[in-house]
């Protein structure tokens, strides 16, 4: 039974021994150990992988036990994921189709470890994509009028099909304090600019008119500050002056592709950690 | 003799034929053109190397007929160098030395076709280093009482030494108008963030503080408003939660060294127009 | 009328001044000049974009005019694209979708101005992505006795759709001169490697063996010798001790849909040239 | 006190637990922990760094019970190392200044931890730099007929300043067996080219002539075969068919700087370990 294990507690002599001591003991085999200490804030940060000869009634008697012995005594926020399970995937789409074909062909290719239970919309032009691909589409127009009750679809087929985190592949709708609450640090968005520059909308145009030599893209965990929310990924591309706004969408698209994947592979693998609107990222 | 000649001026049908035809009139072969339509400002620029088979004194002759047979018609804003004429640039630094010992060991393997008539701080810390390489090093203290004072004397050298352009080599001071007027287009700086990211002051405290997983140089012409002027060249670095802002700082160190040099390489030979606050950087 | 004019010629004093004189004297207004000399060889190589306001017929004039006017004083190599005309693309696969994939969502967001008249592959385990992307599907199994008669029915298909260029989009199965010959310098292979480093079978197997820091993926035209055709385009990323042969695979994947989908719009923008085994690439 | 442990042994379920223990029960405080086990070969390796309160002199006996509880039962090969020692660097170089004046502003800087005691050359050329720097620089010939009594002259130097590691800083000689043997993984040379492809003398003429689009430095231990020891670092930039040769080595220059850096600053915090002809390279 492989299980990941992260932690973060206030930082202190003698955490990485209490927990390895701690596997040890209860038959687990270490795989492998990241840790991170912010040295500012005075937080320890860990991700263990380990192997555990035991079978899966035996997790919950496991957790006791870590909560018990380990876990009160340093303060520790942790969580211990079974390899086993697939998270549940919601993708939230507007118009454009590259990202979606991105993770799709990716989640054809058995590169994402997830299950895709649904893709929204707020617009019906991707339903062709979702047909392709055979996954259910649901279609749920946004306006100023109909927002709240639109967020409340959503939520219901949220919960209806569990899910556990969502993707926004370039879903352009600003999303509320209703759905965040529910889902913190579980919203990936992909903002096409190298945050914080060219927070908002039309970064690109923003990023002609300002001329930069390079652009690029972020992915980050969706807060209800617009754009500012942990970042997670991000990646860049060379511009010149005789790109047109048009060549900066196109290269963009697939800075974006690239960058939105990368993030929703870390999540995936619980590689991430969010600590003070910044993330702390595994390796 | 080897020439280049710059050009801008409102876009229409006929320009390169016109300037290519009249080179080949006067006795030039066209060793490369490189030209680029902004369409929605509707400009139209070139650079061309060519070499004639003339001497120095039909230079003056050349140049006349250039602005009567072309200029004039094509509103053209222009200019035309000879590969023989060394540019002189000023170095102003503070404390770091890192730019410095980059720009000078490149000029003294012969990367840089300039000459460097000398340093100005206002401080005097690097002169150690201008000593090492025998340059002469001006040291000009700052101090809000005797800023205007110190800004005559700089421009008082930049005179006596017939300053082409000046390379702000982490030179910690605010550059103002009065400097800038006799330089426009003229004075290149090396900011350490991914500008428009990080304007200002203690941009890597700043990046760190935000969380980002890049950090950027970027090396532009000044202007009268802070770290907004014209963009000569962008680069950028990975990083991660585990870079303290030290290591931000040690790791931006390259990239400013990398980044100034190139856009001081590009100056000199003359592959830079400005235009609207923006850039074209010639091939 | 759009038209590209692409040249190549033994260097000498005047080409430039004399072909652009030429589109002037025709009507034509250039959009945009890129040349280069390359001068071990002493060869002259220039593309041209131009606008004509004449209608298509005037073509075959224009063309004509060019030939006796310019071409043949010159010695010059030529030719002359027409921007209303898509090029007829063939891809060829086998068993990896993530190329064709990203290809095939290129072409259906418009990125491609191509035709794709049909996928053709020595396996059927592809043909549902083009079911989903309703393109015909050839399923040509190659063995040692079948190559032969593989290849005629590959030639027939090819002609029958009269295929401009191939693609082979990880297709595992050696291109012999039989099919070379009727597609010189215009069948496009994807290597995953950075090539002339592991050329052959197996290069992230290699890669991983010899312990590198960085892979990388080629993108080649295909010449009877085994990987070793004029390169178009390369990129890498980077790896560590850290990344097993499988993760190399899932890293290059992205690398070499990158790179393959620059080099398919490179050709058909057709901003390539080759000359002594190398690419002139026009920007 | 701070110390790094570095250890190898063959992988087996309970070495973690086991040193953070050890390190625990010794009063030490576990700083960072990196660590990678190559499933191929069945190898652990893990590197610690740890905050001990003892003295020095304590030394002794904390490897000796290192030695004894741990390393005899798990097969290990290990070295402890003090943060407070700084290793002695010989700077090896031939004609060409860049890496040198890299290497030494670095030091200068005080980004470098470490002893330069001397420059050795097989040329007078670089003394002058030496000079500016103030380290001896010692001039020893190399020909066919006085290399055997070149080496014995080198090693009698890098005896006599008890030399713990060399860089080859572009030093155009090839080491023998005679002083690899006295420094195992600890001679750095930069190759100029993105190994393994154009091992051997003039890389950047081959990259050239195959027309890649990318070129790349290598830094690497050096071992008997020329140009195949474990790489440490390797880094890239784009080149295009409008490069010259000359262009290539100018290019060149910086990546080489920077990829020897990076590959000299990983040895001295001791984050390089050698396996099977491949580096571990610690974070």
């Amino acid at each position: 039974m492989k299980t990941t294990i992260l932690i973060n507690c206030p930082d202190q002599s003698g955490i990485i021994s209490s927990v390895t001591g701690f596997i040890h003991r209860k038959g687990g085999n270490i795989i492998y150990i990241d840790q991170h200490v912010d040295k500012e804030a005075g937080v320890f940060f860990m991700r263990l992988e380990s192997d555990f000869e035991k079978n899966i009634p035996a997790v919950q008697n496991l957790k006791q036990q870590f909560q018990e012995e380990l876990a009160q005594s340093y303060q520790m926020k942790w969580s211990l994921h079974l390899g086993s399970t697939k998270p549940k995937m919601a993708l939230f789409v507007s118009k454009y189709n590259h990202c979606l074909y991105d993770l799709l062909s990716r989640f054809n290719s058995g590169e994402l470890e997830v299950d895709i239970p649904f893709i929204l919309s707020n617009h019906s032009d991707l339903e062709y994509v979702a047909k392709q691909f055979d996954i259910p589409y649901y279609h749920i127009p946004v306006t100023k009028d109909t927002k709240v009750e639109a967020e409340n679809r959503q939520l219901a087929l949220l919960k209806e099909y569990n899910i556990d985190f969502i993707v926004l592949a370039r879903y352009m709708q600003i999303i509320t304090k209703k759905i965040i609450d529910h889902f913190p640090n579980k919203i990936i968005n992909i903002h096409h600019s190298f945050l914080p520059a060219f927070a908002g909308a039309k970064p690109y145009h923003a990023a002609f008119e300002r001329g930069v030599k390079i652009i690029g893209a972020t992915s980050h965990y969706v807060t209800e500050e617009l754009d500012a929310g942990p970042i997670i990924e991000q990646d860049v591309t060379t511009v010149t002056h005789a790109h047109s706004i048009k060549d900066f969408i196109t290269k963009g698209r697939d800075l974006e592709k690239i960058v939105l994947s990368r993030a929703v592979k870390l999540h995936i693998r619980r590689k991430t950690m969010v600590y003070n609107n910044k993330t702390v990222i595994f390796s």
